[in-house]
């Protein structure tokens, strides 16, 4: 019964919760729970056992010194959109240049730009191309991660991201949650009213025969889809058995958070333009507001009213948005440092958010975003750092030195 | 006659220059010189030669592939305080939690705070905290770094920062440049007169006679030192042969572009706060002018006129202003990303601006800022990635493979 890994004398084993089955809101957000001086032990990719320093079993196939080092469970990023087949740099450099979105969309940018190189290319071709990006989140510490469909478009472009989606978990280790978001844009070929007849009529039955999607999204936002044509999408999507969550206020104040606690959504993401209404609303139920302050960084909108919503009693989940268009990053150290310089959060808010409360809404508490007995063993091991405050403050440096995934050593830096 | 090292199949060799001796400014700042398909060849520590692959001399010692991969030179970064004892997160929290900037320096807060730990700790154990940091960087691929002191505070700290700037260059490779910052803020157990007075009859004679210091730098900001006391300190340096360079208009249009102009500064740094008119008078002079974009993101400061500045036909120079209160990364491709993404430069011209403009500006544009024959081999290969602009565009991600550090391959990532 020998353990498998054993990492010892952590300066501090961050988000331990013995029991904790949901999510963290408003003042609790402040509590992050931390064993100072601990061990964590491992066996068969779970956490096995953890305490003092002083009851460490000292024996374990493979042992870690992590003096100095804070040990936390890895990143849940519970929003993405990483399964793409190139990046589009080049509409960055326009919109650098002075180019409308309109212009953009004209030269043949936006989602409709994704959708034509994801038509165009193999699964397996996909799959190369997307699996890069799932190890370079895994090097900065995601662990659990939620990809959306959203740039086929057809049917049959739709399938094949969710399918390279799974396989991606399926070779990484990665967990990953699937999302059907086929209401992301109109096709250019298509009317809105037939694009919503297909999605209803061929896409929801054929991604719901495969099991390919956790959830159904849909981008509500002006322009794209209105708030009744969301909530007919995501209405048929729970009857598939799809759980929805939504794209809301991220362009607009366009009533995307009002459809999203109508239709009872597991989240409602972007929110950079919500006001006290929006706020009021999302009280007393189970709706997770979730901010990506990536999009927000990159498209240089407001950043979501975080210290307003946690203030109310909200919860907060951070997640990283990562797509071609407007959020090319998937660093989750990244959004925490965001998190707290531009949106004013504590580093213990910002870590719950981006663990604990993105679990609680990929319904994955009961493996991963604390550290507890019997979770899978994802962590990160920091360097030595002087506290938990420095992760945040530093931003954009590398204050990772190993990434456990499933009870594996899968990143180790080299210095 | 061996080549010790030779970089072949270059998707780009990025920023070719023949012969060019100065910055560029204006529209020029535009064109990055791109050799497409390329070789590098490296020779006892320099650039040897390089050209189209078709011409490669195919025989080294070792031979690193550059298929897919931009061969870049490594950044020089013009503006650091990256010697001191400690990060100060917990200020960091304090104003997250709304703490204005009186109640932290009332607290112990400020350079004050990172003065006390420098008088603190020796020589040597300064060397020590110092020197990860020189690792970092050097990781993130900066080659060539200016230095300053200015947390030290007193004759005898001032030297002992300067002393271990120097010491890191001469241990990891790095080129350094000094630069005495004694004038960086009052020490509480005096008045502003006296320290002056101390700067000019016994800091600047000792920092001299130990030759110590390439440059001169004036914090000049209200409520630290006026224009005047600016100027007084800058043209004494001047007299012991240090060229003077300004911290300017961060936090207010108080008067140091003029200063700087007025002394033949080599370089105004921050510029937050600038109008028309100070940008009138950098025109036609050797002024440098330098945004530091990851302190006015921290600070959530505007960013500096970036646009309107090379718009105007100057030269720009970006650098990191890494330090432990106001700006703490030294990950200059993220500087770049800022660059872009919030001062709207292109790719190009952020590229620029932190290689052969911060080269110039520390005067090492004999051996820096360019592949050019000749010049120290200090060259950054990136991952295989479509264009150029996927750097900036890709913020937050380690887009770095390998970094060569005056001929020797420093850091190698483990994918």
């Amino acid at each position: 019964m020998a353990l498998d890994l054993l990492i010892e004398n952590c300066k501090g084993l961050v988000q331990v919760r013995d029991q904790l089955t949901t999510c963290v809101s408003g003042k609790a957000m402040s509590d992050l729970p931390i064993l100072a001086d601990a061990f964590i032990a491992i066996k068969d990719g779970l956490i096995s056992d953890y305490g003092p320093q002083s009851n460490s079993p000292a024996i374990a196939k493979k042992v870690i010194d992590a003096t100095g080092r804070f040990v936390l469970p890895g990143f849940v990023d519970s929003h993405t959109h990483l399964v793409f087949a190139a990046s589009r740099e080049e509409e960055f450099v326009l919109k650098i240049k002075g180019a409308t979105y309109e212009q953009i969309a004209a030269a043949g940018g936006g989602i409709l730009n994704s959708a034509k190189k994801i038509q165009a290319i193999s699964e397996d071709g996909l799959f190369q191309k997307s699996i890069s990006r799932a190890h370079e989140i895994i090097r900065t510490g995601t662990c659990a991660v939620e990809i959306k469909s959203g740039y086929g478009l057809t049917t049959k472009d739709e399938l094949k991201m969710l399918r390279v989606a799974k396989r991606i978990g399926a070779e990484t280790g990665l967990t990953v949650r699937t999302t059907f978001l086929g209401a992301h844009a109109v096709p250019k070929e298509t009317t809105k009213p037939d694009y919503i007849k297909l999605i209803i009529d061929e896409m929801l039955p054929a991604v719901a025969a495969e099991k390919l999607a956790d959830y159904i999204d849909v981008f509500c936002e002006t322009g794209f889809f209105s708030p009744s044509e969301t909530e007919l999408v995501l209405e048929t999507g729970i009857k598939y058995g799809m759980r929805p969550r939504i794209h809301a206020n991220q362009l607009n104040n366009s009533g995307g958070v009002q459809v999203g606690v109508k239709v009872g959504a597991i989240s409602v993401d972007h929110l950079e333009n919500i006001g006290d209404e929006e706020i009021d609303l999302l009280k007393n139920n189970n709706v997770m507001p979730t901010a990506l302050p990536g999009a927000a960084f990159f498209l240089g909108l407001p950043f979501p009213p975080a210290r307003k919503m946690i203030d109310a009693g909200l919860p907060l989940a951070i997640a990283s948005d990562y797509n071609p268009g407007s959020a090319p990053s998937g660093n989750m150290p990244l959004m925490i440092s965001f998190a707290c310089i531009k949106m004013k959060m504590t580093p213990e808010e910002a870590i719950n958010a981006a663990t604990i409360n993105t679990a609680s809404c990929l319904e994955l508490l009961a493996s991963h975003g604390s550290v507890t007995k019997g979770k899978v063993a994802s962590l990160i091991i920091t360097k030595p750092v002087n506290s938990l405050a420095y992760l945040p403050y530093s931003f954009g440096s590398n204050w990772i030195e190993s990434v456990i995934l499933n009870g594996k050593i899968i990143s180790q830096l080299v210095c």
